[in-house]
């Protein structure tokens, strides 16, 4: 029997019907590259109405590349980035902020994803002096790579002491779709409205092919990004295939249909698993992601039939995350499956 | 009435409808991410076969990631890369190249595009010299930016010069099936049979949403490629897309009758248009693109109902591409505006 | 009254007469520039007579370029540098090694400044996976930014643990002088021998007017540096007269003699301040370093006559350094002026 | 008989006495480091004296040093810098402007190492087109790297250009004394009144043991440079031992002194030889370079005398470069051994 790989991300999952019948209606005639056409006309204004009139938007292919843009528009090579250790810049990006930027990362740790103005504070003793990377900007990733989500009052209240030390704030908005549901927020209100200077806007994880995009909030920062795109090689030539998806995503409310099922299939998932003995549920499940640690024996035979990532080995911390697409049926094969292995 | 830009670039065309098909048959069920599924092994298998089984196979977004994927695996930061002036590494990529990598571009002036030895051996004096950037890697692209085609014994050549003197051979193959279509090749005959050390897999412009590849022909030199791929921000999450696109394009021959199509399209105009009073193609027409100058005033107006690239202002020398899509009436109907035009 | 900064770092002595006198006596005739002269080619000898015949020695200005030199050597961009958080590289570099290779830093957490296999251990979980960047390079700092030093026996365990992983061992010895003085070893025999792979040599804080080295102790691996040295701006015209600095310095126990005297003035120091109550020795007083924690009115009123660095803001720790040319009687009245403070 | 070097380069001559005796005189007593001393102050204020007292200085250790942090200071990586082919950026520092900047050099064919606003113009056409690399800076070499000096009219046509077309104007004045002293200018008037805005300032060349400067003419364009001196690792730490090199160079004149006495030598030579049967002077001789050609037998009978660099193999040009301590006896005897060698 091949392992189930459901739960291993919610980049497992395909391309939602509305997403790929968008890209056949674009599939029509010829189209300028690299951005100079209607549809990426149309996803730009569709941005705005979400971001606001003032977002200066960038169609990028991926995260980490949506991730060096926003830094290398805000920052320069002798700055630093201040964010969480188990941030997808620090953690999972092969050193590509360090290497595409020169940036120094500054990494704190954190109990359950999110930073906090006391985390910044910490790592602001070494402005002025020369022999420091000076901080410029700091990142915070919405929902959180622990599954934790920010208020809009724990944004507001970072950036504002962002603003108040000379900081830009980044949110690495790969799962933002899964913030602002769960928030029950728009996506502007929790991001360009609370204070974010630079967003990378997540769609892949969301139900799309690929697509993501740079939103800049103030466009007097970002009169660079346009070659900032080019050189860190993100600017896709049949552009309109990116953009005719991020469209479909922000009509109709699919991008909040997508991360609210996943988000509901997150928290249905914990319902039925919280209480096997043995397993712990180790952090709040608030988007659609559920860590918990189960015993190793345990986790061994769950691993036989089902694909998931480890995230603490000496603790046996795991995760599973729930996508657009995962039914109850399978949440339920799931948490059974768990039950019987925590026999 | 709308400007036309089919002859804008073979980038202007759409998905072919084999290839959207692909990705539709692709979207079933979860699929583990970032190239470790069945979709992504079957296309590398697909490239063994026509690349030959030691073929190391890297999937890539686009071009510019490819190239530069393709120099940082064979040059480091301290190395030169001897191209063509008119190479999109050169005057193309926002400086992509330099950036990434960091080594230096040599850039040779060539009447057609095309390298020759003794534009290499120029390059060649300072080596062991420690002021001078270290000339690494050559860098020929096929077809050529100026719609010329490298003969099989001309890429051979280059490569026994290459390796006679301790360089390595990249080839830029964004157009290489429109190169193999007009010599009546396999790819992997004009290509690593023929002494290409690593090739940039060019998909997107032969009728795909997007995909290129990464094509090492000595594994033991691309042992680091896994990691610079992601650190050049080139991984893409659900790779399964871009796999099965690419599977798709090099079964049954769709890559070579979508190359074919397009070059006998460019042929077809060069044929219609080459009588014209004034007009003069001043390229060979080898590949999908023809190269013409026209009067000025012939331009300006054939421009206002066609958009298309002027490549040298100060020659009136312009750039027309077909593609894998441009039809028959298309050429008849641009033939006769531009003879119109130039009336 | 001026402020006396005598203790504020050993960077703020001068030139040791005898170097200064190198330094003159180099100045005779013309001599080939960029390390082809005869002074160049002495000191080379001169390393390997203490590094041994097989190092390959490239003179450079600063600490910061030996290091960054030393990582380029034998890292690559998508490759993890594991130090101690601090470590010079990453504490006082403004980000020069992410900057200039590209590469992360993995920064430990260590009570005392020195690594321990265990932390190196921690960092190796994410080997061979695509999203993190590879460890290549353990880098210690010998005598250690916190004044302690390494046993022989700590280098080769963390040497042995390193090549048992695959991981390469440089040593950041800035004050390497200072710790074989205090080992009462020879220069190789704490390097090198020890299992060292590549060493930043240090010589201007030890009495130089500015000269560096790396020593990379197995040829094989530093055949790029001529070239990287010359990239990373660290290749000096006028190479001769670092060269004949050094070799001075190497010759009949200068640098032992001056290592040897700044030791003794630091363990002098704490002698005559270890009982003033309220102080406390916060680390082991082994090369020429003292740390202390005094009451921070007492701390106050000592910097208006002394000017020295306060290592940890909150705990009121401060660093003294004593130097090649540090006097009994500076000890003596620094000593008592502390005292006087702490009333 | 060993080989004689004094042609070879100015790199080969020594330390002139009196800067010798400057770093004697600076020996004395501690002082902090990296720039935060009196004598790093008064450096400053010399240079101020000659380049006017909004002139911003950062002291550092080498040419190639200086022209990276001027880059760095006035472009970000996605920029082009306009230079000649024949410029130290270009051919000469292994390609340390394009690793440590990212930026791409647009070098230009010059007949005699210096640039004109055509040459620039002709590289302006990619602008905003994010394709290109976006040139922002201008970089001319004064005197230029074939012993050929700009004019100040020829500067201020070059900066009227420039800042005509949004790109500044940075001059590697690595032999700005030969220039100045050429022009019978002040080291101001050649640079910064001439509308230079950012200057590489040579001192090893002209009798220093080592010490350039970078000077920017608009302190509000270099608020990062501090940062960035020490992320390129160019700061020194016992920096008052380039600052009193420096300062006693621009005073009482010895910068001119010892540049028009190299400048005068050139020309002396040039006299003695130029009447030689095949010897040909193949560019004008304004600084303390003499370029010139002579047959291939020639050159290598005097080859096995005089140590020098050959500039173009095929042509047989060479360059014989006279020094601040080259003596007419000197010029005497090296003239008298070519005329020999060409009979």
């Amino acid at each position: 029997m091949a392992i189930d790989t459901t739960f291993g991300s919610d980049n497992h999952s395909g391309i939602h019907p509305r997403i790929l019948d968008a890209i056949k209606e674009a599939n029509s005639g010829p189209a300028v590259a690299y951005g100079l056409d209607a549809h990426t006309e149309a996803a730009v204004a569709k941005f705005r109405e979400h971001f606001g009139k003032n977002a200066d938007v960038y169609l990028v292919f991926n995260g980490t590349g949506a991730n060096v843009i926003s830094i290398s528009t805000l920052a320069r090579s002798f700055n630093a980035v201040i964010c969480s250790e188990h941030a997808h810049i620090n953690a999972d990006e092969c050193g590509a902020p360090e290497g595409a930027t020169g940036c120094k990362l500054l990494a704190v740790h954190t109990a359950d994803g999110k930073l906090t103005c006391d985390h910044i504070a910490r790592h602001l003793q070494g402005r002025l002096d020369q022999h420091r990377a000076q901080p410029a900007l700091v990142s915070i990733t919405q929902s959180s790579e622990l599954g934790t989500v920010y208020s809009v009052e724990e944004v507001k209240a970072i950036a504002a002491f962002c603003h108040g030390h000379g900081l830009y704030l980044h949110m690495d908005g790969a799962r933002m779709c899964n913030a602002a549901a769960s928030l029950s927020k728009g996506l502007g209100e929790i991001s360009g409205a609370a204070g974010v200077d630079i967003l990378s806007f997540g769609g892949t994880k969301n139900g799309l092919l690929l697509g993501e995009a740079v939103v800049c909030f103030h466009p007097e920062l970002s009169r660079d990004t346009l070659f900032i795109r080019k050189q860190k090689m993100q600017l896709a030539s049949k552009m309109r295939f990116i953009a005719a998806q991020l469209t479909a995503m922000l009509s109709d409310d699919l991008w909040l249909q997508n991360a609210s099922h996943a988000n509901l299939m997150a928290r249905l998932l914990e319902e039925k698993v919280k209480d096997i003995p043995g397993l712990k549920i180790v952090q709040p499940v608030q988007a659609n992601a559920v860590f918990a640690s189960l015993p190793r024996r345990a986790l061994d035979k769950l691993l036989e039939k089902y694909f998931f990532y480890t995230w603490d080995e000496e603790k046996n911390e795991v995760r599973w995350m729930c996508s657009w697409n995962t039914s109850e049926q399978q949440i339920s094969d799931f948490a059974a499956t768990i039950r019987a292995s925590c026999l």
